[in-house]
């Protein structure tokens, strides 16, 4: 086994797209991805599973159709399974994701232009 | 559902024990957990799964049988399931922990006095 950190400013480097995230590790099923945003995502929902988002850099505005939660660096929320949820970002921010391994970025049911592939590492 | 972020130095001003996880978020049958550590854990592993370490604030190494990783804040490392590990910090150390609801912090097989009540949330 490698005994190697994985660093999350070191991987940010590595790749400039938007809203493709990329995975860095595993953990059983689930994956660890990071994610660069800008804009407005898309509405859409995760039918089976929860969603978790931690903001490495930047603030994170994430749209429900109740309200909305902003997050800053050292701040997390947990987009609980089937709530619909649309993230936004005035200006670029760096995202860790963790979520079950094959989630699709843009729902189970919405192909859009913002789908992104999956298992992409990093 | 509640639109509240999770601060990451806000829950770790609520509590000074070290070794003594607390549960802040859940993401479908997985914790999110803070701990402070200081000083030398116990030799075990988790023999159902993976371990993930986040350093939030401070440095933390995590010994194994053949090596060592070292960890800062932004860098995480997954500890495979199986594998004998020793967490160390030669000062105090912020770490957010991601594992499934239910792991025992020592390990299943070992008690000991550094073992920690499962499931306290913050």
């Amino acid at each position: 086994m490698p005994h190697i950190p994985i660093n999350f400013a070191q991987k940010f480097s590595l790749f400039s797209e938007q809203w493709q995230p990329k995975v860095i590790a595993e953990l059983n099923d689930y994956q660890f991805k990071l994610s660069k945003l800008q804009g407005d995502f898309v509405w859409h929902n995760h039918p089976h599973t929860d969603e978790a988002f931690l903001v490495i850099d930047g603030t994170l505005r994430i749209d429900f159709r109740d309200g909305a939660v902003t997050l800053n660096p050292g701040e997390m929320f947990v987009v609980p399974k089937g709530v619909e949820h649309k993230p936004f970002a005035e200006r670029e921010v760096e995202l860790l994701i963790i979520e079950p391994r094959g989630v699709r970025n843009t729902g189970e049911s919405n192909a859009s232009p913002l789908t992104a592939p999956n298992n992409v590492w990093i």
